[in-house]
């Protein structure tokens, strides 16, 4: 089915609704808040197997994934049905007066987080639920009180209907004002524009490639008033294999990294797309290994035509850099819809005179950089961008004496792996999903989890405030019983 | 005496430094950057009168108000040093791994604050002390853990190397690197924008005019890696006065706004250079009042020429506005370098048709808006940008009527005050220092309490680490015996 693209004209009118929506929405109760959410994840189970039809259809992504990120949508729905209800996210600290102060009388303060406004929330092509229509950024907008407006990915724009469907009915059962969420296709980009430069639009979520994200960046930060836009955008992922661990484990490390590279036809965020280590006997025989489960890997059909025709593009211009060798690739047949699995390598010195080859290569693909020690191993960390992830495979012993390269790390990244893949990203109140640029456009905050709510609300200090007038978050009464920090003590009281 | 400007090889040298002491200073325990911080606020005192004279005589402020910012100086450094000892700013999430969890096992994962990078701070004129060389902003990034580079405020040059003096005495008093704190002077917008464009710069902050912030935030953006810059800029800080109050309190209402917006004559950021109300007897009342108390307030020397003479020129442009009344000024003499108090009105019509009245001019004056009725305040209200603060004058029982007013402002501000003058910053957990654009550039932050230190500082998590290898903050002993968020539950054991 073919939608048609919002008109400038519906664009501005979404957002007048936002804002009137928005206006009532913010002061609704956790409780309210968090039933709402629920019911969202109910009306999305109520769509059943029209919704993973639909979506196998759009994204050529097999039922057990849809099915798997179906689970991911609605449990995040719930998680911060779950968090509104208990109610601490907000940060309540309380100062109370002390009229007699000398020189002067201190007055009563009391702040709080508050929704930021209407969120535009642009659907992710690799994350056809958990990352679009009701996925995490439009979840943690709606936690935080703030309205939301969904551009559709065109890629998957009948799934995407389904959704906004089963959140128009969750927006009718919970008594939820209209223009609480809002659903406009768009496959141009004057739409995505015209949303963020909306006046009304107070931040931006997005999930997607550089160029995009970059872009709406520009948009944002260029209106009168720029606007916090969280994008997440590009990632290799590193991964560093440590000699000793790799001598005895190069089979194994080959098999879990080959399997994380081809997972979703390596259309993951956290795609290992490159992985360094010290040349050397464990090396050698990594590089077999991996060689080999790339010949067995086959080839998937990917998210879409454009996603396949990036890969392939951006595939061959890293095979064509002098000094990039493919070391394994699958031996079935593909065709040009198809992801096929590659791994190629490079020396460091290669890598290091190389920008293109630190760039993202979306797809089963990943470069091995081959270092000739540990100084050229820094040196090749160093020089990469801001990752999400970055990962070391190590013997518990051998990672003592490499705490510098944690060190390092650290301010590479937003997770660090020990012993593990990236693939996988658990929500949790521990997640860390973001990082340094261009990984996001912002390292103070995570996409995953329930610290994302923090990107989409803002402090509000309430100074000298009738107690009946102050939200009940900041009542002298701790009528929600949530943890405030009063008079510089944590507590529930 | 004159500073040359720093060159752009010393930039560069300062950043390499900062970047190398980044790299350890990271890593310091609380309790060793609480030492740091609480060494420095001696150091300060120990500078005794010659702080106090040197401040006095670059700034044209008073020996009361220098005094007043030393202590508020020492106080905020000896603030973010408890804060750091106690430790719980970092903000620890613990999830446990469930390796027999189905369909997969479930990962430990870990995830607290780290400090971002090396920040460059630029010094306040208006705040020689409190938001300079040792200001809030270098407070807050010392104890986030971050290396910090001030340039020097070109007005206040001499002071700004007395306490760069002080903190290089506390550097090699408590063994710290010699790259955590540099200090740099700069009168030409060239050395601020080569240390916003240096690649490892990876914060800012700045407190100033929102030409100047508006620029560093432009520079910042179009780097190949963008960095936050929190800017603080520009707030005119509406006051609304309700009729009832107003009828009763005129005269008291006149005589503490006449003292607020003459206050440090006219140069705090929370200067109210807006009064918004509804015409009326008790209107008429407090123009009268206010009139009488601005022919009583006296001329006063600004901080330097350059604010002098910018003040002059947007005086006169306001009040060439037409429709804008002069409704009080002092009666008393005064010379170019000093800001003359002045006291204009306007109608509501008139300022919604003239974007001019709705900019800040720094210095002793404030506009009054008449509005015909409750519906034109409000749009009044909708139609200014967003601010600092906002304040009502109010009974209680009025209040009552008009919480929609208090709706809107929410959405404008980041500090609501009720029966209260915005200036007198209170620092504590609850203050909110910031607010929507052109306040800030980032309303999700505060400039003050120990909230700041969030601007300089990301999450990071750490999955399936060895315990030996984990920050102490995240180690399973306490060690530190903080708050950390384990599986869900708050817990300090």
């Amino acid at each position: 089915m073919n939608y048609n693209d919002a008109t400038l004209v519906e664009v501005d009118e979404a957002l007048k609704e936002a804002h009137i929506a928005f206006l009532s929405y913010k002061n609704f109760s956790g409780n309210k808040k968090a039933q709402f959410l629920r019911v969202i994840a109910e009306e999305i189970e109520a769509l059943g197997q029209q919704l993973v039809d639909t979506a196998m259809r759009e994204t050529n992504l097999p039922e057990a994934r849809i099915i798997n990120e179906r689970g991911r949508t609605t449990g995040h729905c719930r998680m911060f049905a779950d968090m509104v209800e208990e109610g601490s996210w907000v940060e309540a600290r309380i100062d109370t007066a002390i009229p007699n102060r000398m020189p002067a009388p201190k007055p009563d303060i009391r702040k709080m987080l508050v929704p930021i406004g209407p969120v535009v929330v642009f659907g992710a092509a690799n994350f056809p639920l958990a990352y679009s229509t009701a996925g995490g950024d439009t979840a943690s907008a709606l936690a935080a009180g703030c309205t939301v407006i969904v551009k559709a990915h065109p890629a998957h724009a009948a799934t995407s209907e389904l959704i906004a469907g089963a959140i128009k009915k969750a927006i009718e059962k919970s008594g939820m004002p209209q223009g609480v969420f809002q659903h406009l296709h768009g496959a141009s980009f004057e739409v995505g524009q015209a949303l963020v430069k909306n006046p009304l639009t107070k931040a931006v979520g997005f999930t997607g490639s550089l160029a995009g994200g970059k872009a709406l960046f520009e948009v944002a930060n260029k209106r009168p008033e720029p606007i916090p836009v969280f994008a997440e955008m590009s990632s290799i992922n590193p991964v560093i294999l440590l000699p000793e661990s790799l001598k005895r484990d190069a089979d194994k490390t080959a098999a879990s990294l080959a399997a994380s590279i081809t997972l979703g036809v390596g259309q993951f965020c956290t795609n290992p797309g490159l992985i360094i280590a010290v040349e050397g006997e464990g090396l050698t025989k990594f590089i077999t290994a991996l060689s080999a489960e790339f010949t067995k890997a086959l080839p998937g059909t990917m998210l879409h035509q454009g996603i396949a025709d990036n890969y392939s593009k951006k595939l061959t211009i890293a095979l064509s850099q002098k000094g990039v060798m493919v070391e394994g690739e699958s031996a079935a047949p593909g065709i040009t819809s198809q992801g096929r699995p590659l791994v190629a390598s490079a020396s460091a010195e290669t890598f290091l005179k190389n920008p293109s080859l630190a760039e993202e290569v979306f797809g089963p693909f990943s470069l091995i950089v081959r270092c000739k020690n540990s100084d050229e191993l820094h040196k090749v960390i160093n020089y990469t961008h801001g990752q999400l992830t970055a990962s070391v495979i190590a013997d518990e012993s051998e990672l003592a004496k490499h705490v510098a390269l944690l060190n390092i790390l650290v301010e590479k990244a937003g997770r660090l792996i020990i012993n593990g893949v990236p693939t996988g990203v658990e929500v949790c109140p521990s997640m860390m999903h973001g990082g340094p640029f261009p990984a996001t456009t912002d390292s103070r905050f995570s996409a995953v989890g329930i610290d994302a709510v923090k990107r989409f609300a803002r402090p509000v200090a309430f100074q000298n405030f009738p107690d009946a007038l102050l939200p009940d978050e900041l009542k002298n009464d701790n009528l929600l019983g949530i943890w405030r920090l009063y008079n510089n003590e944590w507590s529930k009281k």
